[in-house]
């Protein structure tokens, strides 16, 4: 069996007969019940991901995916490809918001190139895993093979495997590849059956003339990969990216070693949505960070039923996002951990 | 003139022409100009709040002020009035949710007894500013004299002059007061004109029967007092609370030296709405942090044309919304002073 099956059919939904212990613990904490609202019900999912009742924040890690993508030659994007390098380049120097925001919360960050149109010398912080130079077209067939797709899930669930080993408690996902958000919509698309027209949006800032275009392109990608549609990992395949597939791949890869998993935005939600379709129970193991300002992720997370944690009007990618939410995930799970109770603090509960 | 008078005219809006250099500024960094949504406005607010066009980041701390309430009498709370001081000992021994949180987002924690009902020895971590012992009941009259609540403002306004003299660049308010809700409540309806029964909530978690008697008893304490709610400071006085006015002092005082200043949730609100109504000018200098869960605070944030940082369904009070929201600040402030920007990163611009 391949890495990527045996993978997937080791993860298991998380045991909820746990949750009934662990929500007595988070009431008898020295707090009115529930008015830590989201906070509890993070510091619960946490605990149930973990299987530990009281648990413990060991160290985070945000794990950024390069790609560059074909499509871009359709001109979907404000920003030339060459940006993808050189945004790389950004991250290894520790000048892009990824890294600051990393930094500010206390998590490490690696940088992974999956697939950029440009080779790199060795470097810190770099992790070289490059399928190809870039995808093909997936406006004029599939942007993968399907051996490409597996080699990028694979190399995402290996680096959680090793985060794991490391001692790494959360997770975290990011992107960057000029032209992403293109293939992101057109996935969005085939695996929940919305309409290009409803959630394409201008990505990093395209005019009202290549946003009618872009969304033709997606239609036109939706069309000419119709074949592979009807099958969740030809469809990743045809309408997905390098990074995109490895984001799917460290979702998978944390949820099969119990590990907490941070979605950042529009890009990583693409990749959250391939690995739920891989293997719907990998859901029990992620953590959607903030609603995107990106046209379509409303509808996209209304599709999924989920409310990220945060909604400020951000769209940059990166693992930004996750970044900001990771210090909100570890302060939920700090209050079970580290508050008082009712007893040990000698506090009078509720009179009613 | 007295220290309160002094610093209410002291306070200006801040210097608005600042503001398109600061916005250069951020729009010169490595992301698509707009990106990071809010904490791009954020960043440009602490930054013409500091006069730094790249602001710096300095100590963080939040004041949580206790205090006790002549109205608990009227059995508005589900917590008997022990819990106040009961919690003040668990946050100085550091069991309280604001403590974890603090101390997860580096923050430090200050307690300060504004009126509690009882006598604390000597202890390190709590400021001893009793102005009495719980406030008299104001479904009966007043529930502080004028005098009273200039104390309790100058209080406040003394400790952001010292924090501001010891570096900090960043406060945030916080509350302990069993029933508080109730004048925080009776203050939103004077101040804004909202009805008692559209925005009176179930603080730590009354009953059906505890919410309609909970509403009654604000709407007496509205008549009964019904001669000062033409002045801002008699209002306070009438229906606010020792800690309530030890808030809208801390932000009075923020202001007045130029830091930027966190409001926590209801009750924090309800003190800068006071600080808003002696001196409008302050709204330049606060940020509201959370959108609290208790019934009312969506239509305060309404009236007031704002949209709190985060929206978690939390109701705890104490400065734990506020503290999380430091997290969301401080990566503002550090995107605009660490990020690179596209000319130091040799990052190519937007094509269009």
């Amino acid at each position: 069996m391949t890495t990527l099956k045996q993978t997937l059919s080791s993860i298991r939904p998380v045991d909820q007969s746990k949750a009934p212990a662990i929500q007595a613990h988070l009431d008898d904490l020295t707090k009115p019940q529930g008015s830590l609202g989201r906070l509890e019900e993070i510091a619960l999912r946490y605990s149930l991901i973990t299987g530990a009742a009281v648990p413990r924040l060991g160290k985070s890690r945000v794990y950024c995916f390069a790609g560059d993508h074909g499509v871009a030659d359709e001109g979907v994007s404000a920003f030339p490809k060459e940006v993808t390098p050189q945004m790389v380049f950004n991250m290894l120097a520790g000048g892009a918001a990824v890294n600051v925001f990393t930094r500010h919360v206390g998590a490490e960050l690696r940088v992974v190139d999956m697939g950029v149109d440009a080779e790199f010398a060795d470097s810190p912080g770099l992790l070289k895993h490059k399928v190809a130079r870039g995808t093909a077209n997936l406006a004029k067939g599939p942007a993968m093979t399907i051996a490409q797709t597996t080699q990028a899930l694979e190399t995402g669930i290996a680096l959680a495997e090793q985060a794991a080993a490391e001692g790494v408690t959360l997770l975290g996902t990011g992107d960057m590849g000029i032209a992403n958000t293109t293939p992101a919509t057109a996935l969005f698309a085939a695996y929940l059956g919305l309409k290009p027209v409803d959630i394409t949006g201008r990505g990093t800032g395209v005019d009202d003339t290549r946003l009618k275009h872009k969304i033709a392109v997606i239609e036109t990608g939706l069309a000419v990969n119709k074949a592979a549609l009807s099958d969740p990992l030809a469809t990743l395949a045809a309408l997905g990216g390098f990074e995109i597939a490895g984001i799917a791949g460290l979702i998978l890869g944390a949820a099969a070693r119990h590990v907490p998993v941070v979605v950042d935005g529009f890009i990583s939600s693409a990749g959250a949505l391939a690995a739920m379709k891989l293997q719907p129970a990998v859901a029990d193991y992620v953590f959607f960070s903030h609603l995107s300002n990106e046209q379509g992720h409303r509808a996209v997370m209304g599709a999924l039923n989920i409310k990220p944690i945060l909604d400020l009007g951000m769209r940059l990618g990166e693992g930004t996002g996750g970044a900001l939410a990771m210090s909100l995930i570890g302060a939920a799970v700090k209050m079970s951990a580290e508050m008082a109770t009712f007893s040990s603090a000698h506090v009078s509960e509720k009179a009613e």
